[in-house]
């Protein structure tokens, strides 16, 4: 059966992206430092056609989080463009071939056409709210999983609404002192750590979402 | 070479203590979710005179921690008995006995005389600031560390001025939602995990407090 997941990296105190995001630098002041264990593995420079990078356990994690990814739902900051009604220019921040390969679905206020972009990758604006959104990236994954990519907002409003049935947070060992902290206003869900990786640069723990009844 | 640790529980989004902590409840509330899984090791029962519990690697760490301690440091919240000048009659939350076995320095705005429990613990209340008490406390453990048993503000302030080695982090599977939250205004401390046990319960990880220079 097809689960509900997110994965992301956070600060250990909390933040999902730096402070003073703007639309020049959305992740935020040091919000990189979160992504830099990624970055270093193999399996991303090999998704970005890029040679070398470290063959290590992070390098495992990061290729488990794309595999058997049928669809993904992202918040309207997170694909980018700032608010309001859509300037059509905007195409994301990815290029011609963003890496997710499968369609995505953009939590929005407001409506635009689809976007087939290179590679497999066609962007859907829903505006009827994330249970929509989730129906909809539900029937276009099949057997395969759906991922909430981010960010906060978005993940946020799935496990407070009891979607989410898997969290995994990269865990990175920097204190950014402000930002987007991810873990507010959700409620209190049942949390059960059932997998952990450690490495030198992070900590990866994946979480199964369960409920209180 | 005798180190300065701390070793805390801390919720999935950051606190040691629940919201609207109070001298009936200084945990908060939801506070002691952080150290359910503490109390179920054989280690926590054996220590407070009682039998059976869990010989779990929780019940490793929760030895792990104990062990080599020549002396505490804590707040004066932590040592209660509420603000200003000390109420005499006030010996600590923890009895006759306290967990400590060792002399405890008690960072206060109050001078009080020293106060010799069972079993070893004698609680100091310094009155000219932190490193005056790590000078105390290094003195008293010898060759052995020194622990930074809390509150959040003891932790930061050691943290803030470099004077920690090590951060032993129990990452409890909770969402608190509130409280006192331990990385506040401690810089940018450079941490590296150097020990991560994954139980059911709780993730333990080790950090090394690094300098930047």
């Amino acid at each position: 059966m097809s689960r509900v997941i997110s994965q992301l990296s956070i600060s250990l105190d909390g933040y999902v992206a730096g402070p003073n995001q703007s639309l020049e630098n959305p992740i935020g002041e040091g919000g990189m430092r979160l992504h830099e264990w990624a970055l270093a593995t193999s399996t991303w420079r090999e998704r970005h056609g890029q040679e070398g990078g470290e063959h290590s356990p992070d390098a495992e994690v990061a290729d488990e989080v794309q595999r058997g990814i049928g669809a993904y739902i992202m918040g309207r900051r997170m694909f980018g463009g700032g608010d309001g009604p859509w300037d059509e220019q905007w195409l994301g921040w990815w290029g011609d071939d963003p890496p997710y390969h499968t369609p995505v679905f953009v939590l929005t206020h407001h409506g635009r056409e689809p976007l087939k972009m290179n590679g497999g990758t066609t962007f859907h604006f829903v505006t009827d709210g994330i249970r929509a959104a989730l129906d909809r990236a539900r029937e276009a994954a099949g057997d395969l999983d759906v991922s909430i990519a981010g960010g906060a907002s978005a993940v946020q409003q799935y496990l407070r609404a009891g979607l989410l049935d898997e969290l995994y947070l990269h865990i990175v060992p920097v204190v950014l002192g402000g930002g987007e902290r991810l873990l507010e206003d959700v409620g209190d869900p049942v949390l059960e750590p059932v997998k952990v990786v450690a490495s030198p640069a992070v900590t990866h723990i994946r979480y199964r979402v369960g409920s209180r009844s």
